[in-house]
């Protein structure tokens, strides 16, 4: 099983993300984008995208940017993340996209960021930080025999 | 309208409240508190309770505990918010808490906890901050006639 | 005076950065950057440049980076930062950049970076955001008659 | 040589700590308490405590309340941290407290905050997070011969 691949049979267990009928848009080595369309079930009180919903995307976004560098059989852990709005999250979809700007031994550091879509164009709606915590595979042996 | 009423009416605008089943279970000036019972649409790729769903009613909590405090007809904004992860979140329901810690004219900080129930125990899960932006009704009339 | 001036006048009124021989080494709208020469009286126990140097600069060249982009007579305030520390400190001189995201009405974002020069070559040491509050002067009359 | 003793040899070695006039104010397994006068050059342009300082003894009392709960020998790096900024820092002294929130194996979780002395009572003026990586001795043999 390859890196990418580790990170979409990874993607597809995550019951939330069915919820919010997400899905991986962009998958490249340190770097992933995560989709999803807007509706109503996303919204908060005044109808924009809902803060948690781009805090989901964009922490998923930073953990999977992280697992695409790692061995098949490693694990992420998000230590902690900062996120900041910008503008008011409107439009007909919404992005997060996660990029590592530095891998450790055991800590990555990503730099996240959310835009929804309008009118066709897309547009910065948060912007943060996330720290990962790596726990690398040592060989592909503790991935089990297949 | 009271000020808790006011909360209670902008929660209940939220479409995705709704999509995780959660409820405001603690509602007192300066704190509210959030829950949700646990369940697979939740979780992670591990099979915890998904870094975003604690995020979005932490955020939520923070943002309805300074809305607490200020008059009928306010808004509140996140301006940003950190999280830190402690454990992993397991347990059969999930509570997040918001804390104003200091209001300003225009920004409040609030402190965010987030716990789950293992076995009828609390845990704490995930801890940080968040600020707020409070965009206060300057009189009552802002609200309409009723 | 114009913006840039504003900038130095406010500059030379910190006591802590004459106590750090800090400068500003670059004065753009939107952009400053803060150098000062590394020396013992700026470390940590192992002898990296200390962390709350690193912060110290990175806060101050937010600030005045959002300043610059504000009539004479506003004033600015951190309302919070976060920073990541990336590499170990270490080099002959220090620098940090803070750069505006986003300006609103009043609050603007910043993303901050730190480096440090070794054998002659800058490398990032440190990164992060700051949000800046601003108290925008409503004329230039507010300065006084000078 | 114990925990305790230790922290104050490190915090010794740092020649920021000197500039600032710093000393470890109180010391427990798990707290750290580092205070010093206020004077002018610790000010920011408008007279206050810089923003720069609080963060520097705030990031230290953090560093060092993990490391009073670790073996001698070991280190601390700051992986990040955020902090809040709730009130101008006037007064005649400032202190900054780390407390650690959660130790795991590799990585601590801190409670900072700042506080100025204001005619005899201290006052809140900073308040945050930290993020300590941990460098465990494996045994005290590590420490060399003495």
């Amino acid at each position: 099983m390859s890196r990418l691949q580790h990170v979409m049979v990874s993607f597809r267990k995550q019951g939330f993300m069915r919820l919010l009928h997400a899905r991986i848009s962009r998958l490249e080595k340190g770097l992933v984008e995560i989709s999803a369309s807007n509706r109503p079930e996303l919204s908060q009180q005044d109808g924009f995208v809902h803060a948690g919903v781009m805090a989901t995307l964009a922490d998923n976004a930073a953990g999977y940017a992280t697992l695409s560098l790692l061995p098949p059989g490693s694990r992420v852990l998000a230590v902690e993340f900062k996120l900041s709005f910008i503008r008011p999250a409107v439009g007909q979809a919404i992005r997060a996209r996660g990029k590592v700007r530095k891998l450790g031994r055991t800590i990555a550091l990503c730099e996240i960021e959310v835009e929804t879509r309008r009118q066709g164009k897309w547009v910065s709606c948060a912007w943060g930080s996330e720290t990962v915590y790596c726990d690398i595979a040592k060989s592909q042996n503790q991935q089990g025999p297949l």
